[in-house]
């Protein structure tokens, strides 16, 4: 019987997660049946979102269920199949989660191509993030030949990609992140016109500063005070597509005032603002076109990616925690095997 | 020499404006210019942004400067002309302010057609309210047929609009309004499949009986405690569609806490919501298809308004501090002459 050592849900955290919120086990895993396979994970993704399937809150999808397996996106390599579309060898994307095997079914894999980029990059920038950004930033965001786009989390797997697709775009890229080797780096690796350190006193009037023509598309993956800082720079017709707030994700209650929700509304009328919120999973089937666009672009240099890649499962539960505090620097991957 | 009695802004208010906040005076008029024509003006037409341009505050048009006269849409009548498009006793649009007599421009007023509807309704139903309904519910709420659209402020002119145009479209239009009469005529006059008054102790509660399947649509024209309690009832992907802000155009200062922000961007996430502002002159070059459309659901009896007509200009300071606490009953006109 083949066996998975997998890292559980043990409890609810309130607030910032901590290490016993989790709990690691080894259980037997069934055989594979008609049309699934037996796969061994490779690299675990770590996102932010993961902190919202730790919460019963009601959200766009259910909550992981206390004593269930932590959920996320994999890269997996075939070890058994019983489907003709899958050998062993083959080297898959998969959603298995936080553990060393599991057993899929072949229709909800993606057998990936080797050739083409790293395998771990189907975890990033040609993965999930990267397409939440493509999507995002071309569907909703429209970046114009000479608009400012401003984004934050910007060293982040989904803000380089934003920044760097900005540029292709003809738009100025003002990347946002948390200290100096970081904002080193959106300039230097990722090509962004300005990067600004939200951790410095001045953060709004630096801001401020690289903005001088105001912000016509803010990519919102953060929250908190960024978007505090942003919304006065904000141009009429501005498009603020909002998909994470990292920020407030380790929030517990309601937020001390003043209340800022009448200013935003007073914002959103007098400067005829758009704020679209979305899951990449709405534009599903777009995925080929974007695959399409993306790979060229890194095979070319134009887009760069980081990744940030924690060795063994067992230190998946610390690694995120750093996460949803920046602690990483780039696609934070976990090496399962 | 022609003359003129005028209301002029005589001092800004903080908070609710007061009669002390205005002044009238007589001054004499030019003759009118090459180009120009005398107007008397019949009807005035008070509306909520009056509210902004009294304030200092940036928004999306300059303030009534302290000292000049109120600004407002007007029916008038051509006295004399300068122009060969004008004649007098025609009936014209025009945006002449809180005055008895003006000159105006020939190329910056419409000529009224009198057979189509009354000249009231140019400022109403046929007019600014009317457009800003049709353009903002159409071009940006995008109603499906069996979704439910909500609209606050819904005997006003702008909300009754909307509400008609919804069941136009094969959506359940939810009115809120302020009071028992207020309520029935949404739903004996106007058509709409449901009522709300929002002064109600469970309003939060009557409101989510009526939408028992949700809300696809919120047309904000009010803001406050109306949005507080439609957000826990949006459906994924709804889309809120901001022209007017009134419930807060009196305010002083920042709210008091706890601050919904962080709140409101949850659900923004969650839903994938939609939030946009407009002022209805972004869809200036629909203004023709407007009036093909409106015009023809006017004569047959699909689209109502009711109009509030107070007499003098001596009383439109009164008129309009009422507006902004919803004492009208129907589109606020006063009858200048």
């Amino acid at each position: 019987m083949p066996e998975t050592t997998r890292i559980l849900l043990a409890s609810r955290p309130e607030g910032r997660p901590a290490p016993n919120n989790f709990r690691t086990e080894t259980a037997a895993l069934p055989e594979p049946g008609e049309g699934e396979a037996l796969l061994k994970i490779r690299y675990l993704s770590l996102d932010p979102y993961m902190r919202g399937r730790m919460s019963a809150a009601k959200s766009y999808a259910a909550p992981v269920e206390v004593g269930a397996v932590m959920e996320g996106g994999t890269v997996a390599e075939v070890v058994e199949s019983r489907d003709p579309s899958l050998k062993p060898g083959d080297m898959v994307l998969s959603y298995s989660g936080w553990q060393s095997h599991a057993i899929a079914e072949a229709k909800h894999v993606r057998k990936l191509n080797l050739e083409r980029a790293p395998v771990t990059t189907a975890l990033g920038v040609l993965g999930m993030p990267g397409f939440t950004a493509w999507a995002g930033l071309l569907t909703l965001g429209k970046p114009k030949q000479g608009e400012t786009v401003v984004v934050a989390a910007a060293t982040g797997p989904v803000g380089s990609a934003v920044g760097q697709i900005a540029r292709i775009k003809g738009a100025r890229a003002v990347g946002i992140a948390g200290g100096e080797k970081k904002c080193r780096a959106l300039t230097e690796e990722f090509g962004f016109d300005a990067a600004i350190d939200h951790r410095s006193d001045n953060f709004a009037e630096e801001l401020a500063a690289a903005c001088p023509d105001g912000i016509d598309v803010y990519f919102e993956n953060v929250g908190g005070a960024v978007f505090e800082a942003v919304l006065p720079l904000l141009n009429s017709f501005a498009r603020i597509p909002v998909c994470g707030l990292v920020a407030q994700y380790n929030a517990t209650g309601p937020s001390e005032g003043p209340d800022r929700l009448p200013g935003l509304m007073r914002a959103v009328l007098t400067k005829s603002l758009t704020i679209r919120g979305f899951i990449q999973t709405e534009f599903a089937e777009k995925m080929p076109e974007f695959l399409k666009e993306m790979g060229p672009w890194i095979a070319e240099g134009r887009v760069r990616y980081r990744e940030d890649i924690v060795e063994g499962l067992e230190r998946a539960p610390e690694a995120f925690i750093g996460l949803l505090e920046g602690k990483n620097f780039g696609k934070l991957i976990v090496k399962v095997s």
